[in-house]
């Protein structure tokens, strides 16, 4: 073959995807990890991560691994960035790309599948993954900032129907600042994406707090648009 | 080996790493192609690319290639996207990460290494190029948009000194729209971030156009903190 020097059997490498799952509830910002099932680091706290095989793309081996692991299907996840140190998987050399998701805990939390000891943690309370997973969470975090400052967000993590409490927090919990409550409102009342109901959440006091739900078709373009949210 | 079943040689693949140089000069938004010089598809316009070896990371390999075929240096690329439908490439499966840069021209074009063929092509009139390389350039085309209303841009494409004239036709050539002048020069001026310099260009015209050039503090500020730019 003439083109031996450029496709060299050597440089051959494993490669990997490794999926960053984002949940929102009362808590706060969580994340789902999973206890690794194998060797080195087995029984460790890992994001779902598989091997790429021959018959499908990077975005269907993501979707298999998450489904394998957790049984979460239909979920949509966006391909982040490619991990590429030499050393990063002690085995044997292995690229992996990270893809991430924000799923609504209250319709996928029946679905998920606790064989694989998946579990969801806390953002801010959860243990160091292993490899450099904990560098692939941090670059989606970075993301999800930046996402939530330039689009809609709340859809995706919400339940239907919320309180601006629960908004709020959602936006605390993933800036990790203190937001002050006006501003909140005023600043997200400005996007007209919300819908306020009739209905009342009445858990949290007697009085009651309304609850709120998204115009999709508002959400939708507003999210094509982008905005600088300063909060 | 106990993880026989997860690391299997059978799974490995080459990884490729290919490079977008988007550059500027006052025939309007330019790129960077070679003539490939393998087979398959030898002597076709390419990206710049090559395989990733065994002793460097992704970002490594993009510096090495893009010298290799270019002779450009010091080039900070962002990566961008990775490519792996089955049959990308005709010889074997190949996954392949892109990654893209800005380069300002006027710095470069003493440095380009022509013994490749490396050659710019102005944008609206470039061939097509091999492979899924036309799928790369689109998805960086998306990301140089995107930043070019999100933050400011021209820094890394104009020549120290610029005229408004050639800030607007930069920002129609990556947006592939006509910009009214009034409108880009007031919404531009609201950033401050430029500087009006005491010297006129006076080579498109007798009366002579104002120079500017980028307060690189402000300007960099301004890329940290965003904004959204509706032209």
């Amino acid at each position: 073959m003439t083109y031996l020097n450029h496709y060299n059997e050597e440089d051959k490498v494993l490669v990997a995807v490794d999926c960053i799952i984002f949940g929102f509830d009362e808590e706060g910002l969580k994340i789902l990890f999973v206890k690794r099932g194998f060797e080195p680091e087995k029984g460790k706290w890992s994001l779902m991560g598989g091997f790429l095989k021959r018959e499908e793309n990077l975005a269907e081996a993501a979707t298999r691994v998450l489904f394998s692991l957790t049984g979460l299907q239909d979920i949509y996840m966006e391909q982040l960035y490619s991990y590429s140190e030499i050393d990063r998987d002690p085995v044997t050399r292995t690229i992996s790309v990270s893809y991430f998701a924000l799923i609504n805990k209250n319709k996928y939390d029946l679905k998920l599948n606790i064989k694989n000891e998946a579990q969801w943690f806390k953002f801010s309370e959860a243990p160091l993954p292993i490899f450099d997973h904990q560098q692939m969470i941090e670059k989606a975090l970075i993301r999800l900032r930046r996402k939530a400052l330039s689009t809609p967000l709340g859809f995706e993590l919400l339940p239907e129907k919320f309180t601006m409490r629960q908004l709020k927090r959602l936006y605390e919990s993933i800036l990790n600042q203190k937001l002050d409550k006006r501003n909140f409102i005023n600043k997200f009342n400005s996007l007209d994406i919300l819908v306020k109901l009739e209905e009342k959440d009445k858990t949290s006091s007697k009085k009651g707090a309304f609850l709120y739900k998204f115009d999709e078709k508002k959400y939708q373009l507003k999210k094509e648009e982008g905005f600088n949210f300063k909060l």
